[in-house]
């Protein structure tokens, strides 16, 4: 099965990244609970960032679910996402060592953002090689959480400047939206199945 | 099979938590034995972790031996599961740089606890989906090993502010149940075959 | 089936090197774009790389796809390849970190070049190994890009004395060679399963 | 096939060892090649280890060939073997940054020696648990290699006070034993399919 080794190198390059992020949060030299107050920042930033990651492994792993035959396209249009996602440890790292700063905060969004496109573009590819009745295509439906993600990352970004807490409010509502329970491929992969 | 790329993604992210500890281990500027006599402590507490992590990878392995579905709530328990463990390096160091000093044990303590309740949640996940019958719910059995893990952490977390000895003690003793052969769900597993 | 662990083994290894590139990008200290000024050579390089073990990732998936069983001799071509490629973090973060010093891009295409080699030896034990009528013979054809490569890598070398934008182009000539759609193993496959 | 996610952890592992080596390779400072001439050592010992690696990934692979199922005794012996490799990378580094002081290529020699020695229990494991006329014990037949091994790293430890370069020797020599390429279980795997 062709799909075999992009799964395996997407799974590896994902595995990666989400345990790199770690090596941001750099052992602190004292040995008492106040020592890793200073972290505090750089600790949430990394579980925002773990919980994203897991979202796009989880998503990815269901899009994949659907194909049947890898073109040269496809392989590209992943490896386009995984090179967005492979910034996630560094705009992660230094949104969190800056205390959630507003530039900081704003190319965190911007890196997510091109993440998201580079989802859109790998799910269409998908969806135009299966052709007329694709299986994708019946399962994401009229996308809305896709359609979503960007306009409130595009929000997160404009509002880093004007107040934290709101941009903050942007990127925790995105993980919110696709971390409830996202049914449709199931379903639809059951139905097939039936 | 669809368990298939949980499978690959865990072992990925559980090998790369298990040799990246080992960057904790920095390289010393002199060239002697005695130059690595400081990093004793830091040695001790990998050996600790690597066990551990050797333990929740044999553990993982038999337990999804007996899964044949995944489910988004698996999938997600199972992330909960490697957020925690993908701290451990962080925890290991932190202890080792600081010649086990009361409260880095007992953070060491707290990601392990978190750790075994995530694990915890992660086999009631699976056992829920098998419904009636489950296998792994018969494998696991009383699950003594499971509910003693948890109290001998909290044991060890306490006793750090007490006598650093014990607290590690608690640590180690964990290790040696889990290290004793489980022939639980192999048993299990090959009676079925029968 | 005997190559899939070589697969394994080749996916794990170049994930974790075009991954663990990210690494030389260093966190800057300040928090504006401007802070973000200096990193631009190096995130440049980053991009050139990755879209090389990109392209090789690719290529080695395709010329794998032709493959029925491995050989020692093989499996030493192969870990030859990494080798290499196992270097490229490091010329990468060399040539982004002096802004495109000469010497700097002379070795990484030093590098890259060893790594073509390394690759054509991979390819020659496979087509040796598939005898008479070797499927990958066929595919590879005339196999122009394989040799235009070098040709280009070694004027890139030399170029890098001289002007730092010649020596520039030539490795990004390269990569746009190989990144227009290489259907030849493709077509092959294809017209194999007719 | 239980022994799937074996094979893959270890891959994973190795993959990981493999290529963390390589960041002890530090960018240097300057961007003349004459700043990279103390960074010689490190690069020769890197290449040592790549080898060393290369031949256990490619030891490994054939010895999990003879392999049918996998015990808890089995996955323990491996992660043993497993915990010796991961502290290459660590020697490997101190023995490349000290130009091959006395004590640092000691204990490079001991750290494999002890790896050679897990291999031999996980080889025993494996051919105990296939019981009489294990296929792995026909193939390993009078372990030659397997015996010399030891003997050469030994001799290896003793001389690094003595002469490194006979020390360095023994060391290379042991690579270039095990590089001739090793028929035996190749070939029993071959005359077993016949």
């Amino acid at each position: 099965m062709t799909k075999g080794r992009m799964e395996a190198f997407s799974d590896g390059v994902l595995a990666i990244i989400i345990t790199i992020m770690v090596l941001e949060i750099k052992v602190p030299h004292g040995n008492s609970f106040n020592d890793l107050l200073p972290l505090l920042p750089i600790f949430l930033s990394y579980v925002l960032s773990f919980i994203y990651l897991g979202i796009y492994w989880n998503n990815h792993h269901h899009m994949l679910h659907t194909v049947k035959k890898v073109s040269g396209k496809i392989l590209w249009a992943n490896l386009h996402l995984l090179f967005w996602l492979s910034l996630v440890p560094f705009v992660t790292g230094w949104m969190g060592e800056n205390h959630f700063a507003a530039e900081t905060m704003a190319l965190y969004g911007f890196i997510m953002l091109m993440a998201a496109i580079a989802y859109f573009f790998l799910q269409n590819s998908i969806i135009h090689s299966q052709g007329e009745g694709s299986l994708l295509k019946h399962a994401v439906g009229n996308d809305l959480k896709g359609k979503l993600s960007p306009v409130l990352y595009i929000i997160g970004i404009a509002m880093a400047w004007v107040n934290e807490w709101i941009s903050g409010a942007m990127f925790v509502l995105v993980a919110i939206i696709w971390l409830v329970p996202d049914k449709r491929i199931e379903k639809i992969l059951k139905s097939e199945g039936e």
